[in-house]
């Protein structure tokens, strides 16, 4: 749907239903009372500044909206300051200046060159679900109080580019205008699929995955959004910029590689070339319990079990596994976020599998003999590490609500909780001591009324990824909260990037992790990307203020 | 090996051989009888000139030797004008200056940064197999007869710096010096391979597969040199540079992807940590035939057949499907590099198998039933699309002689044959249009005296590289043969960039497809790789002359 007039400000969801009895009863169990926090609101916005030209000579061809329903809708995306943003009112919120709705490439391109020439900052909009602070109206120094760039900025949409322009059946390439949302795309393949399945498809656009280098839940069996994108399109400061266009290629450096995660620095992503896969024909689900010694003091299990069915040709296209925290909450929560209800559970602890780790399992695939025989690997290798198979049933409940998560944060945040996830990727020799690490820091930052859980998301043969959950009570009043948020942030990412943890995996870097930027990619890391935005972006009007490493 | 004191001049192995009495025949049927060329000689090399400061104050602990015989053998790759140069008596051949042999990774930052402040130009040498020009003594511009670009040269080798560093055995990663040549690190490995065999594994670097973004003949089952690598260390003017070092992430563009393709103009690559796997326990060859219905007049066919088997997780590890004239060319010659002696032949023809493709299927696992299934999968593909199986035995014949095509080469140029290869990639559908077009171009850019034939040499999802191998008869003279080449190679390249293909799916620009990458990539990209090579080479000393696309 890509952001619109209805879009919901400041929440996933329309919101409204309120937590479930068996979630609320887990939250007040685990952090106390749910409290009343303000709601989320179309509050006031700064007032829309005008370039000095005036906007009708950025590109006269293109309508541009200074409403300011619309440029609210605009300013932010859905990081946890984001949300809370929309939940205080102290003043007019910074926002962006207008919104430009282009509905072609040559369009966008006289935007932004248009923008170039006129000293007009660019942000540019896909679905917005951004949550590390990658749409964000101020474009000067976010960590300073007052924003250092005086510069209009106008945030360009790709709202009005969702088209799905070509399909080559013969070789399963899709090329798409950047809007198109996830199940926009998924709906007009018609026979086919992308495959990727980020939390945030519902409102992702192609540009947006592009954008932040992605990876979905069935990353098992599709891959990361890198190994779908065959080649991307820019509208840039200094012109059109085409990357890619070969299955494989030795021409010099990968140009795809550098506007895959450039999270708008580099120019508006206007049309994508993907890898598509006809639909599979057969989809399954389970899931499985690793009991586990001590708590989470044996993760390593959980680890190797990962590991081990990573690396085979008959790997999973879904696998997650959850730590012991982790999998008391699911085995606590309903469907759609949890995974069971109460005889389950029971079942559960007759077995002696708790405290254990769950895992989530999902096959995909054409012919029906090569996802039994990939099952089949799965249960042997649980059985050898001593898992219970629990079937198909708790898995296929994890699918209904494998889109849930973000309309439990609205609930969770409307009782004054705090819901926030960080998420890693490191080498398996150094996962279970880096989830170790990240817990106990977590914890310690959080202090008493917090839980902190995690699984392994998305897994190579090398390493995985982890992604810790936190929750926390008391967090009812925003400013409060954002205070608290940015002491806990930067305690826990300085403990991630000490324990070796690449900073993202698939989030992206935004304002919330530029601070760490710099040392994770170093000096000689930070000239190259500085060189690459000066080569495409000399007036540096694109998304100034994200992905820019401290110096 | 690397480039050692012994190694050949202007051939590929220690020569003398001649060509076998089958190969020979084929030859001068096709191609006319052979003429004695002037042998390859370790030539007059142009004088060693010497920095202003003196080669000393470039980097005082590392030995600079400045010896005739060490230049030469550090001034030329493996190219077919690489080759020549050495039959031609042309005065002395323009070499480098001196040649460094540092030991470890302080020692060749030391001279890259010594170098970049005296005014030096550095040629990284790994193995010095590039076959596009991509280690070449003169710095200026090659396509004037006078370079104009005047200052010294110092090839910095990698020889001495061969170690395998450490094995993660949990992780899968192991770390090595960039010098290390593919049976060096195999044999170091003990346990696990990193299954990377392209042709030129023999004498290739770890760093020059990196920086040559190359692929193996098993790409199908372990990936290109780009899906094994996790990091790499450069050593660069502006100082160290790590990228890398995760499974996956997302923090800005990845910068292990500018690294890769980079073919020495960002820095010395020192190490790399790479992605291993455990040896395979199992390993099987297995060859078929497609019946064509006129010679190469559908080679769609051979396409869809390489498609289909590409298209499963049982995909084949190795897999290589000939056109008409190339199968014609194997079953004529006998191994190595042929497959088949005469009662093989005379057992196709009455299968009515030719004119036909040759395909060749190869599978690694530790599993046997993982890689019977896999062959059965396969031969069900052949069987579907009516082709014959031919079993292991043409098979492991094809595994047995795959190293031996620039052996060939040798005893071929010593006949006065002209023999040369280009590659390149293109998307399933646009394949045998390609497939025509470049052999079709390239027979008249040859003329009479020639034979052209093709293979598809990797194949992915949405597309495949075609590797074309010309030969022509006549070519003793080598400057006839160096002008012939020039425009025979412009024509074809010409032709292979409108049709569509990538200008290189392995092999690399260099300087021989530098004229046509800023026609590839555009204004834009070309834009990014300057601005990436100003930030790490402010004063161009990084192998200025290659990799760079004609303004």
């Amino acid at each position: 749907m890509a952001v619109q007039a209805d879009t919901p400000i400041g929440r996933w969801g329309a919101g409204g239903g309120g937590l479930d009895a068996r979630t609320r009863a887990f939250a007040e169990a685990m952090l106390g009372p749910p409290e009343m926090a303000p709601a989320p609101m179309l509050r006031e916005v700064s007032p829309s500044r005008t370039p000095e030209s005036g906007w009708s000579r950025i590109a006269p061809e293109v309508g541009i909206e200074t409403d300011d329903a619309i440029r609210a809708r605009h300013s932010r995306g859905m990081s946890y300051l984001d949300l809370l943003a929309w939940r205080d009112d102290d003043g007019p919120l910074p926002a962006v200046d207008a919104v430009a709705f282009p509905t072609d490439h040559d369009q966008a391109l006289a935007l932004v060159q248009g923008c170039a020439r006129e000293g007009v900052v660019v942000v540019p909009v896909g679905g917005g679900t951004s949550v590390t602070g990658g749409i964000d109206a101020r474009s000067g120094d976010s960590a300073k109080p007052e924003p250092s760039d005086q510069r209009p900025v106008l945030a360009v949409s790709l709202a009005r580019m969702d088209a799905l322009v070509d399909i080559d059946r013969h070789s399963r390439i899709a090329t798409v205008q950047a809007g198109i949302t996830g199940p926009q795309l998924e709906k007009a393949l018609d026979g086919f699929t992308l495959g990727h399945f980020p939390q945030s498809w519902e409102r992702a656009s192609i540009g947006g995955f592009i954008a932040a280098r992605s990876s979905g839940q069935a990353s098992g069996g599709y891959g990361r959004i890198e190994d779908m994108l065959i080649a991307a399109t820019l509208a840039t400061p200094v012109g059109t910029w085409e990357v890619g266009g070969y299955p494989a290629a030795s021409i010099g450096p990968d140009l795809r590689h550098v506007v895959l995660g450039s999270e708008g620095t580099l120019g508006v992503i206007t049309s994508a070339q993907v890898r598509v896969r006809p639909e599979p024909s057969v989809k399954e689900y389970a899931a499985a319990l690793l009991p586990l010694r001590a708590g989470d003091g044996d993760f390593a299990l959980a680890s190797d079990l990962a590991c081990a069915l990573t690396r085979s040709p008959l790997r999973p296209t879904v696998l997650r596994v959850s730590d012991a925290a982790e999998t008391s909450a699911l085995l606590s929560m309903s469907a759609p976020t949890g995974i069971a209800g109460s005889l389950f559970d029971a079942y559960v602890r007759a077995r002696r599998a708790l405290p254990g780790a769950l895992v989530i399992l999902g096959w995909e695939g054409d012919d029906a003999g090569t996802v039994a025989a990939a099952r089949a690997f799965a249960r042997s290798v649980v059985g050898d590490a001593g898992g219970v198979w629990l079937g198909g049933k708790p898995g296929r409940s994890w699918e209904r609500g494998r889109f849930g998560g973000p309309y439990l944060r609205d609930e969770l945040m409307d009782s004054g909780y705090l819901v926030e996830t960080f998420e890693t990727a490191v080498r398996w020799s150094e996962l279970p001591g880096l989830h170790a690490r990240l817990r106990e820091s977590a914890q310690r930052a959080l202090g008493e009324r917090s839980y902190v859980m995690a699984h392994i998301s998305h897994t190579y043969e090398t390493g995985a990824s982890v992604y810790f959950t936190v929750l926390a009570g008391g967090w009812s009043d925003p400013r409060v909260a954002a205070e608290r948020w940015r002491a806990a942030k930067s305690t826990i990412t300085t403990e991630l990037v000490d324990a070796g943890g690449a900073l993202s995996h698939h989030h992206g870097i935004g304002r919330d992790h530029a601070p760490w930027l710099g040392e994770q990619i170093g000096p000689v890391g930070s000239a190259v990307i500085e060189g690459i935005r000066a080569a495409v972006d000399p007036d540096a009007v694109m998304n100034p203020a994200v992905l820019r490493a401290a110096p």
